[in-house]
Order: structure tokens, then C-alpha cells, then sequence
């Protein structure tokens, strides 16, 4: 059983802030600064050079890739940490497409981040041998799954509705048209229980500074099924994925199974602070978190819903298909955020309309979502979103 | 007038040793880990998701090329930070074939390091266009420059022996045949006086690791030529390089110039411990490193030549064409490497026989240099390197 109160305790939220934008960057873990402290005078500082092996530096990317292998259901030894998700979506297609050479066709959807986009993009304009990227609409994509793509890469929760895909579901369809799949995970790596290896994916790719809690511009991650590991030659064929990066061989050899997706040197000092917030998740059972991420999500749509009916719920209304956010259109969204983070309940707002709350369960509790919703109550109760209204309320107040 | 004895105030360097390993990873600044503190707690802990704007996160990247222009003489706005080294090869090298698509040869040469050969093979490979990685022995790098390459793209000093291309001159034969030249900095920014634009160097990619003492996994940086940057569409194309990233448009549109070369989200904590080596260098006059680093590495290989007969300089011995680190060549010189940090004095070993040592004058005086020397000078003398010898006198001691 885990436990919420203590996870909680484990974070630094600042006083008088109901920190809903978990999503998009998640807060500082209190053993944060201190491992880092560490990590710099202790390590860096003393061992130099030498940390490399004797602090372990050089394994780094491998040991944290499996502590974050539990939290998607893969196999061990099969998740490797570095560079950002742009790399990793981009190492993840190509290698995809070189196991399906006669198929021409990427088939993903317009719930997709665009970074993936714009990086199969740009993967397949240098490429120059036909490839389409082929986008539908979100509910469009289990019936475009043929024998014609190559490769299905999608974004399992929307980021900005919080709608989620069934990844057993499509990746089954995906298999029996000879497709691979390639999963990111930027919503739902800690935010929703993931079983990449019961469902069979091909790869997945994911980013720790949203619910996993690793810091600004912390590493991504990237799996390759065990089944694919050996297979596919890496495009970004960096030394420290070569077969014997200190023989320095003059030839590119790809290392061993996930190890060939390493690039270049690791980024030792943000995967520090990376670890400490994975001594939290150690302790979390997935499925407890996926139980009260629903909970609150259902407490706070009630709220809101009861209080707001300009608010009109974005994300699905059944608790299975969302991710861990809620999302509510508001024509005045921007403004209506803008409100909400001055008194001091922080969301974000996506264009055109979207205001988007993460449910985090890690450090959110009940009573900061009734905050929170009362908050939203009051915001667009007294129009506070209005910006005439806004000041002449704040020049009296 | 640098003042370099202020520099090395500012550096933790360990009790009792003489680190001549900067050419691998630079040290602590002793600023470093305070400004860490802050960046975490205030920044991250308290602004949470507004650091990108309130903490200029997001202008990071720009600000800090900007830093690190002055010291390779970019004109500034025209170096951007993110990514490690190998991904920034990439990236130059890409962009560079995209602007000679009528040629296909890739000149480089073996003193090379050996990720910017495998990523040229990795891209090449994807390309599938009949490219040809052609490698030639340094020597042979000007009279090899024809117009068939396309690219030439060389590592300046050579990490192995540190010999130093002559930028200038190389890069006007290039130009003379059509021929863009890549230039690798990862030895010589921090190390040796750079001047990409005098030389007219089309791109160059470095690392801040190193001599610029970023700390490990520090991010690596990228200069496009005015002339080039809006050209080339950058073939790793994520949303960050995208003309308005926040409008999250369904297809690319590079962005402005260097801004292109950015890819994900900027690595944040790594930049902050960056920021604090580059405190420093903001102080210091490249003429006058250079002439300290020349001088100390002459003080260097005097004393080690006049008393260890053994070791064969691979350095070349004009100081000119030399950067800032002295190798000598023995066979046994991983045996004698272990036995130099056993006693305090940190270089490095290169397969086959390279005994290398960083002379990096922010942070290495005199008297360390009179100390390693006379360190080695015991080594080599009591054949302190030979295992079985070692190990008897370290049983009577």
C-alpha cells in the first residue's frame, strides 16, 4: 500500500500554491539539492576524472534506464537514459523504418506532441525514399492501421485533453498488420500504469521532468523490445553505443542489445537529480497511484463541473480513458489561467482554448483539489478572468 | 592582464594532487554547487513551471552560446547550447550535405575522434546516397581537399597527441574547392585562441566538459556561419528550433538562424553549472592563456625529457601547432599512467601507448607543473610502473 502522505512529505511545494502543472514539469524533491551537493563536491569534485568508474557515472544512463523499466512494464535491462525525447523519437523511428524497409508509410495522429512530428519530418526528408507521414484524427487511427504502414508512432495521452489510447489494443491491430509500434510516454510514464511488455511494443520513448520529477530538461529514456535490440543499426551511432567506446575504433560497431542507443557522453549531473526522485517512485505500486489519480480526477471534475458551467470538460468523461489531467475549454482560457496561477493554483493553458490541470497523486492531495476547484469557483464566478473586472477588483482589494 | 592565480582560486581542486586530466573533464568551480542551490531551490523549487520565463530558462541555450562565442570568435547570436557532442556532429554535418548535394565525399581524417567518424557513418548510412566517408592521416588532409568532397570535417587538435590543424589556412583551401568546412572544437575551446569567424569556418560543434570545466555531461554548443544559418534545414527538427514553438503547429518551420539547431527541452541544471565555469572565463584574455599553456607545456616537456629518456614526445614540438596538452608515448604507459594518479599526478592513458596530460592554466601553476614532472621523473626512474615492482615497494612502505 502506498503511501500519499509520505510521498507528499517527500516535496517541496511553495506556501500557498496548489501545484497542478505536474504534467508539464514536475516540483523539487527535498533530497534533491543535497544529492546534488554531493554529486558535485563529493564526486565531481574529488574523484574527477576518476568518477567516471568509481562513482559509477559511466553506468548511469543503464541503472537509472531499469528503476524507470518498472514504472512501464519493461523487461530490465532493456531502457536506456540520455540525450532529450526529440532524440529519442527520432533514434526510436528510424530504427523502425530499417526493419521495414519495403513499407513506406508512418501512420500517427493529431493528438500528437509535435515534436514527434516534426521530427519524423525531418528523419524522412533526409531519408528521401518516399516515406509519408500519414496523421488522422485520434479516433481515426485503430481503422488506418494496414498493411500498408510501416511504422504506428503515437503518443499514448494526449497532452492536451489527457485522452488516452489503448496500447494493447492498437498494438495487437499494429502487429497483426506487420506494423511496429513505437510508444511516447511523456504522459505516462508515472502517470498511469504502462505494461510495455505485456502489450508487446516495439519501442517507447519517454521524458522525466513531468510526472517522474527529475528537473528541468532532465534526460529522456528510450526501450527497444529485447526481440528488436540487436537489430536495428542505430542512425545516431555515437561512441558511447559502440560495441567498445574506449578502444576507439576507428569503424562504428553497434554495442549490445539498448546499449547501442547510447549517444554521447551522459549527462551525469541532471541524472543525479533524476535518482532522487526514483527513490520516491521505488516505493509507489502502480496501480495504487493509477486508483487515486482517478479519484481525485473524478473528485475534481465534480467541483469544477458544479460550480463552472462555462467550463466544458475537454478530457474523456470515463476515468479509463483519461491520463492523469484534466482538461476544461474555456474560450477565455488564457485569461481564466492566468487568474488561477495568480491565486495561486497552477495549471497551464494549451491554444486554442484548453485549460489543462495535472492530477498527481504523488503530492496532490484532496484538500488541494477542493482548493483548487474553489478557486476555479470563484475565478469564474466573479469573472476574475475578465481583465477589466480583474483590475478593478485588485485596484480595491 | 589575466590574472591567473585568481582563476585557480576558483577551482576545488583535491588535497595533494596535480590534475592534468582538464582536457577530459575540466573541475569543480567552486561557485558551482551554490549556484546549483539556487537554480533548485529557488528557481525550480519555488517558480516550478514559470522558471522557463521568470528564470530565463528558455533563453538559456541563446545566452550561454553567447558566453562561449567570445571564446571560439563566433559572431554572437550565432551559437546555441543542448545536446551532447555526437548529436551536434550530426546535426552540422546534415545540414552541411543539404548545402552540396551535388558532392559526396566527406573528408576526415584519423586523428579524429572516433564519434565524429561514427555519427558521418550513421548519417551516411541513413542518407543512402552513395556517400563516402573518406579518412586520410592528418598529414595528407590539405592535398586530399579537391572538389569532390563536399565537407570537410575535422577535430582541430587531435585529443590523442595534441596537434593542431591549422584552421585558416585548411579552411581557405576548403573554400577555394567549394568545400564547407566542420570544425570540432572539443579540444581547443578553452584551450587555444579560436577565431571561427576571421577563418570563415562554415560550423563548428564543441563540448564544455572539458577545458571550459562545465562539469560532466555538460551540453555542447554549435555555430552556424551567418551566411548558412537560415539555409539549412536542420535534420533533427524539433519543436524548439521551430519557429514558434509554443504554437504547437501540426508541421515544422525552422526557426531563425541558430535558433534551428535547437532541439528539446534544454538541459537546465546543466546549464546552471556551466554558467559558473563560464564566470570565470569571463575574466580571461585567450592570447594570454595561450602563452601561459605554451609556456607551461615547454617547462613540461623540458623537465620530463631531461629526465625520463624513456618517453617519447607525440606531441609535436613546436608550440605552435601543438594545443593545450602533452602526450608522450611509452609502452608501458597505461601501467605508468595508474602509477601517476597513485601519486597524486591525474593524466590519462590513449590506446596504444599515449600517456596524455592536460596543461590547462586557469587552474595548473609552476609548481604543479615541477611536481608532476618530478613524480614521473620517480615513476620512470624506480620503475614505479613495472606491476611486480610496484607492489614490493608497496609492501615495505
Amino acid at each position: 500500500m502506498t503511501d500519499f502522505t509520505a510521498t507528499k512529505a517527500m516535496f517541496h511545494l511553495p506556501e500557498g500554491v496548489v501545484y497542478l502543472d505536474g504534467n508539464s514539469l514536475g516540483p523539487l524533491p527535498k533530497a534533491a539539492p543535497e544529492r546534488m551537493q554531493q554529486v558535485m563536491c563529493e564526486e565531481w569534485g574529488e574523484m574527477l576524472i576518476t568518477g567516471w568508474n568509481k562513482a559509477g557515472w559511466m553506468a548511469q544512463p543503464a541503472a537509472v534506464g531499469d528503476r524507470i523499466a518498472r514504472l512501464i512494464g519493461a523487461e530490465p535491462g532493456h531502457v536506456v537514459m540520455g540525450d532529450t525525447l526529440s532524440i529519442k523519437v527520432y533514434q526510436a523511428l528510424a530504427a523502425a523504418l530499417t526493419l521495414r524497409p519495403e513499407r513506406k508509410v508512418i501512420l500517427s495522429d493529431s493528438g500528437n506532441f509535435p515534436t514527434d512530428l516534426y521530427m519524423a519530418e525531418g528523419l524522412i526528408g533526409g531519408l528521401d525514399k518516399g516515406h509519408e507521414l500519414r496523421v488522422v484524427a485520434p479516433e481515426e487511427v485503430e481503422q488506418a492501421i494496414t498493411e500498408e504502414v510501416a511504422v504506428l508512432m503515437l503518443t499514448q495521452v494526449d497532452y492536451r485533453t489527457g485522452r488516452m489510447h489503448d496500447m494493447a489494443r492498437l498494438t495487437r491491430k499494429a502487429h497483426e498488420n506487420g506494423v511496429l509500434a513505437i510508444w511516447d510516454l511523456a504522459h505516462s510514464a508515472g502517470a498511469v500504469p504502462v505494461d510495455l511488455a505485456g502489450c508487446g511494443a516495439d519501442f517507447a520513448v519517454g521524458c522525466t521532468y513531468k510526472f517522474l520529477n527529475g528537473g528541468p530538461g532532465a534526460p529522456a529514456f528510450i526501450y527497444v523490445a529485447p526481440r528488436h535490440a540487436d537489430m536495428a543499426r542505430p542512425a545516431l551511432s555515437g561512441w558511447l553505443g559502440h560495441a567498445a567506446p574506449f578502444a576507439f575504433e576507428q569503424a562504428y560497431r553497434a554495442g549490445d542489445g539498448i546499449a547501442r542507443m547510447r549517444v554521447g557522453t551522459p549527462p551525469v549531473l541532471a541524472l543525479a537529480s533524476l535518482e532522487t526522485a526514483l527513490d520516491i517512485w521505488d516505493g509507489v505500486d502502480m496501480a495504487a497511484l493509477r486508483a487515486r489519480s482517478q479519484a481525485l480526477s473524478e473528485r475534481f471534475i465534480a467541483a469544477v463541473e458544479a460550480t463552472c458551467p462555462m467550463l466544458e470538460l475537454a478530457s474523456p468523461r470515463d476515468a479509463d480513458r483519461r491520463g492523469s489531467q484534466v482538461s476544461f475549454r474555456f474560450a477565455h482560457g488564457y485569461e481564466a489561467m492566468q487568474a488561477c496561477i495568480a491565486h495561486g493554483v497552477i495549471g497551464d493553458f494549451r491554444a486554442p482554448d484548453i485549460m489543462r490541470f495535472g492530477i498527481t497523486p504523488l503530492y496532490i492531495d484532496e484538500a488541494d483539489i477542493d482548493r483548487a476547484a474553489a478557486v476555479i469557483a470563484r475565478i469564474m464566478e466573479q469573472r476574475l478572468w475578465d481583465d477589466a473586472a480583474y483590475r478593478a477588483r485588485a485596484a480595491v482589494t
